[in-house]
């Protein structure tokens, strides 16, 4: 049995018929297609927390996957609708830089603008690419319709502006990138960089994180520590997290996302 | 491969067992089915909000398409439940007006009372007849059931109670009918309407929305303003909609549903 | 078409990519795999919420589901990865009581232990059981992997703190077990419960709740009383629930899950 995944992605929440709409219309024209929601709770307009929440989840859908994503606030103006092919899968959405971060994970092959009317809904609306564009072209895709065939090549797609971290004198200087729904607060300092900062399990770090400073342990769970006690740990999202056991870290430390953090192994103690 | 779809909305929302209870239902009579969801987030007993996301949706889909709506106060009391054979599907649910909407723009067909116990769970209880009575109905639908067997037809359905909107010496009265989760104020006012008012895409439009006065451009994309200012413009539902730039017009602009809606050109300027 | 049911439980929430890595990991393993959703919005941490509403929903599945449920405080220390056989279906998670009230409703068989690194993800993290373990087990399970392949069988599997009604001179004592997304109370207390204490429909009840003391008909439907008047049904999850016809039921009586009940019938009146 042939079943391509599609996966959808976007700030519309689960209120409005706005994601159903979507699901009609990708089944209207490719009937096997298996949909997946990934999230539709995005922060509305915040395109870096669709970045990260769609590359988070991609990871681990099979091969051939096809991605949707919409969080999409230049809809109907100049921004182009773009189809990129990886290694990996295919990922559909605007050209704003949303799709760019979990692509490159996969390694990119091919960028093209969709452009043909022919996969797209006959009314295509001002306000709603992701019913009208968007779905149809996953669809099509799903169907079997080349990525070539949507449209011309192109080669300067919007990149997202993710700032790297750094690691200077033993100090690593990130960010928090996402805070999930239990207040964790996932930096985007990887295991690699702890690794190239000496930094293991069990090490006691100083951490900076804005205002606030921490002298927490790198632990291996988080019942390592008290209930409500603060610590980190390289979560599964393959990224530094700084959590409170059984507690929202994001309320009890006063953090968001886009705050600073520096940490450091603490020395001879 | 034959996969009927059968749609799900209601105002149960997402915490309870109760959605996951209806798919378990329809699966234990028809394991073929496809089950999309269309929202569980319809206010608590707002059949008017149900109704018109109900048809907001059903009009994307496939036709064949079963739809099980439950926006149901009056369950286990004497409301009867009914399924309505439209030209492009079905609809199961109470006869509160909630299915009538998208039904009428189907082209309604025959209306049949459930009565037939044969197509209900054995044990029916007082306050799930989501669970007991329309569930059940839309999988036997699906496993190919006449619309007929379930009960007697009728003609005296229950309407909903949407008011249309009027044109007057160029000015077109409405009302909100709709608050998305964008906070897009969606209007009862249709594209064709703005036609006959002679309205087109850049012209400058006077609103008068509840106590509040706005004039705005009928634009042709969020971007045509500057962020955080408001507009006009047909959004995806094919209405008139009253939205702000990357902003939350009914919290801006202080409107809810209901809010009645006065539209009118600028002449002269 | 085979096509195994796997149900997912958690309390994840729905922003996140957590339940869309689940699910990429189930299909990745077992594409024909046919994933329902029962909750993601069971409170933070709360077994005895997530307890309820699985044994609620598992119910009504077919046989052979297999039913993978995560709230699990306990990540990463000693607690134990479980799957639980039954007379109707396969649970898989934690070992902290959250499966076992719905799994002796079916019929427990045997109890495993997942020890087995062949059915795990090759790289477990710290903090993401769900995905890492549970969901593969699911998956493999589901592809035909008998559950004894999983590591040994267990005896002494942790219980959850469930409290039992219990009837002295007529009066029946409980608690309130869940809140629902209504505001309707659901008590412990069974129909068969109200029959042993010659309570039936139509009767006129004394409660106390908490602190507060209520005079309420055992109702047939919400319609029997007044628009925010309270009453008490028998609801569709089969126990004596506390409402409120088109209110609710919990913010206008102040009352919470673990608030105490006492039912009994009123007499010579």
């Amino acid at each position: 049995m042939r079943r391509p995944i599609i996966t959808l992605l976007s700030d519309f929440g689960l209120k409005d018929p706005y994601v159903a709409e979507m699901k009609a219309v990708i089944l209207s024209i490719c009937k096997e297609a298996l949909i997946i929601d990934i999230s539709h709770e995005i922060e509305k307009f915040n395109i870096r927390m669709g970045a990260f929440v769609l590359a988070q989840a991609a990871h681990y859908f099979p091969e051939g996957t096809i991605h949707v994503a919409v969080v999409d606030p230049g809809v109907g103006a100049a921004r182009r609708a773009i189809i990129i092919e990886t290694k990996r899968g295919l990922y559909v959405g605007p050209d704003n830089g949303l799709l760019m971060l979990a692509a490159e994970n996969d390694g990119i092959s091919h960028i093209y603008e969709i452009a043909n009317p022919k996969y797209m809904l006959k009314r295509v609306s001002r306000t709603f690419h992701g019913r009208d564009i968007f779905s149809p072209a996953a669809a099509y895709l799903a169907a079997g319709v080349a990525p070539r065939m949507f449209g011309p090549e192109i080669h300067d797609p919007v990149k997202p502006s993710f700032s790297s971290p750094e690691i200077r004198d033993g100090m690593i200087s990130g960010e928090i990138i996402h805070v999930d729904g239990f207040g964790n607060l996932i930096t985007n300092i990887s295991e690699k960089m702890l690794k190239s900062a000496e930094i293991s399990e069990g090490d006691i770090l100083y951490i900076r994180l804005g205002e606030k400073r921490l002298k927490v342990r790198l632990a291996s769970s988080y019942e390592d520590v008290e209930i409500n006690a603060p610590l980190a740990i390289v979560g599964g999202t393959g990224f530094l997290e700084i959590s409170v056991n059984r507690g929202n870290a994001s309320e009890i430390l006063g953090a968001r996302a886009g705050f600073p953090v520096e940490v450091k192994k603490t020395e001879g103690e």
